[in-house]
């Protein structure tokens, strides 16, 4: 299993429209071969820090994913609205 | 549902020593009320880097595994063998 976190920042009045694109993209994405989960996260204390927090069956249906026409829009969509650090690749070892 | 994510960096020499007290504090948590996942990640790109990430059904059984004994104790071997960021808490929002 792939652990995937991507970690953004949204300013509070871009915030609903980054919720929109996300709620899309989700919706989307939990039905794709090999999603084990997909979930947004948001930092207690700054609810301005979002969290996607991902899990893949293999890096093969992860490659899938980033092909996919509702991936590749939100990520447009969100390029104006967010800022995203690159993502972090875990493996679980325990 | 709390989401718990807490970085860590551990020398490649002491990686064998830290990775048998996480075993242990694994073990023990799993069983714990109020736990539902506690895996210990890695870096895929930077084996040094390790993610415990953690969820809890409340903040309630968070509080109350911090002050476990195998908690207690592997935080106190830990300490000598890696270097922790804060512990980052998360809530689900999609």
């Amino acid at each position: 299993m792939i652990h995937v976190l991507v970690g953004c920042t949204v300013k509070p009045e871009l915030l609903e429209q980054a919720l929109a694109v996300y709620r899309e993209l989700i919706a989307e994405t939990r039905k794709e071969p090999g999603c084990i989960s997909y979930e947004l996260l948001e930092l207690r204390d700054d609810p301005g820090q979002l969290l996607l927090s991902e899990r893949w069956l293999s890096q093969e249906h992860l490659n899938a994913h980033t092909q996919t026409v509702h991936f590749i829009r939100a990520m447009a969509e969100l390029e104006i609205l967010e800022t995203a650090a690159p993502a972090l690749i875990y493996t679980q070892i325990l």
